[in-house]
């Protein structure tokens, strides 16, 4: 088995999110504060019902700034190294929900500066082609128009300078290295990169002219990044970034595999036909077994199969069915074919929908998009 | 004696230039390429003659560039850590003659980030107020509002960033180390830094379309700098920059002494009234001797003398005049009273001068600076 690692550039392994939590020194999402959510969403996305959010920094603090009348701002990004997929979607998903639910602004950074950096044989073109492409499918999740800010890095880079070399000048390449295993081959770029995903947690504040609470949802891998962001940020005269952190869903090969650009069968992307789409989800790992009759016999293991993943972190929202699902796997009363016809079909619905809203997306991408 | 230590924050000891030529790897300026660059400006500018600018790097290739008809950019620049004094205005003064005697461009460059990055006691706020202030003394000095664009980094890091991290990717923490001594405790900004005063050598290409040679002039410690660019700009498509280095003016207490704005007698300020000018000047180091009757019998000593090095480097443009006033000290025949009345003179016409056209840039900063 690989040992896991999960920084911002690599999740390998079997992910033990207990230990991550230990590991990374965040603090698990408890049912507790799950409710102190409900208290003013009144209902529970899916995602934090079912946990897919799991962890958090400071989220009670951010609650109870709410409720003595202080709103947030909500920031997450994207790293256009390639096409969106689905897993992209789902912290986007939810943080549009936490858009509605809160009434909340949404700074959304693509940092085609960091993947050009980062990636030997990505040109700065070839980020910000995808970033270009990437930035229809954010607009076709729905947020806010009137609400909502996408920057491209390199576009908003006077504007994120300024406040970079504020966060960069408290910040030693020592830092650096501890917290993203830089070395002395790493480019002067990347060393200096995580003061340009630290900004956006500050520039809400710059640009009220007051200390603006922030919330971050994104995949944990991201964690070390506001590690910088929240060491500097009361020397800085700002309030540390609340965070809410998501797992990784696994690539449609199952467990260990990962949802990746390079390997088109390992997700499904947002420009994928419909037909391919349904060929990925028919022939994605599940947790069945070798024959129809043993099937039948010993039930499915819903624990290692991606199908039942999807499901259930993205797109069953009854709580029933999918309690159902998984007692109808575990029982032999449902063969892995029928339920990927199932997802197959929650999946064409979703991309069909989005498809219209991607092509739809286009003509409003002025209303999103800011730049210098 | 202190040690000869040379980098772009800081010079100390005993200047050897000929082993810094040797140090830093760059070309002495010989006399046949001083009678190269004559050929093209007709007269040679005294910094020239008298050899304040005493190498360079491929100053050969960008003349015969220049023969075969492809117009040079020149780029110089300003750390504006503090109020402009005359050691200020010494290479900026050639660049105008270099301007007008070779109808060239320049990009001014004013490294607000990077004052702010180096200095602990420094705000992004003070060094931005220096460069407005500095900025008033690089108008005053006379260049063409057509073919000059002057800017700070932080109101044109949009346009540097997209260069400076294709600069970055290129560069090593290894190398800015070995380069600019940096080490683990640098931060991650100054780590940064090298590109972003790199992207000015290739903006005129990236905004011509095309190859421009460019010509730094600028004192020899900046010379790492440009290392880094030469390094890469082959690799980007770009030409190296040449370049063509000054020595150091010492301040007014003689030969180690500094010019600095934390020791106002050290230096004359162009924001000097006529009399604190007139005075720092009659205060100034000499080679003199200790009585006036050993001066008469035994002569002074102009090598070590301030005075002697502002007139021969600076204010005596006449070659015979200035002979004249070495062998007069030699001889015992002029008294350092005398020559400090003689200096004295110079620097209250110019400042006179440098103070009208100071004022009047004012109103004319606009036509000078570019931002995004």
């Amino acid at each position: 088995m690989v040992e896991m690692k999960v920084t911002p550039w690599t999740v390998e392994g079997e992910i033990d999110y207990k230990k991550l939590i230990k590991q990374f020194g965040t603090a698990p999402l408890t049912d507790k504060l799950i409710d102190e959510i409900k208290k003013h969403t009144g209902e529970l996305h899916l995602m934090l019902r079912r946990k897919l959010f799991f962890s958090h920094r400071d989220l009670d603090w951010l609650l109870s700034k709410y409720d003595s009348g202080e709103s947030f701002v909500l920031y997450t990004g994207r790293g256009p190294s390639g096409h969106t997929h689905i897993g992209h979607l789902v912290p986007w998903i939810f943080t549009k929900w936490l858009q509605d639910k809160f009434d909340a602004e949404l700074y959304f950074q693509l940092t085609d500066d960091e993947k050009f950096l980062m990636n030997r044989q990505l040109s700065l073109d070839d980020t910000q082609k995808f970033a270009q492409e990437n930035v229809l499918d954010i607009i076709a999740v729905g947020f806010d128009p009137k609400k909502t800010k996408i920057f491209f890095d390199t576009s908003y880079a006077k504007t994120l300078y300024k406040i970079a070399v504020r966060v960069a000048k408290l910040t030693t390449f020592s830092t650096a290295k501890a917290v993203f295993g830089f070395n002395n081959s790493t480019n002067i770029g990347m060393a200096f990169f995580p003061s340009m995903q630290a900004a956006p947690c500050f520039l809400p504040s710059e640009l009220a002219g007051k200390k603006v609470p922030v919330l971050i949802p994104a995949a944990i891998d991201q964690d070390p990044y506001w590690r910088i962001s929240r060491d500097v940020a009361e020397r800085l005269g700002y309030y540390k970034p609340a965070q809410i952190h998501s797992m990784f869903l696994p690539g449609l090969q199952g467990p260990g595999s990962k949802m990746s650009a390079s390997k088109p069968n390992t997700a499904i992307f947002t420009t994928d036909s419909l037909d391919v789409a349904e060929k990925k989800v028919m022939g994605a790992f599940t947790g069945g077994r070798g024959s129809l009759k043993e099937q039948r016999e010993k039930g499915g293991n819903p624990n290692i199969c991606t199908v039942y993943q999807y499901m259930y972190y993205i797109f069953e929202p009854s709580d029933e069915k999918i309690k159902q699902m998984r007692e109808d796997c575990k029982a032999g009363r449902v063969t892995c074919g029928e339920c990927k016809q199932r997802l197959a079909k929650y999946v064409i619905a979703f991309l069909k929908e989005h498809q219209k809203r991607r092509k739809n997306a286009k003509k409003n991408i002025d209303k999103f998009l800011v730049k210098d």
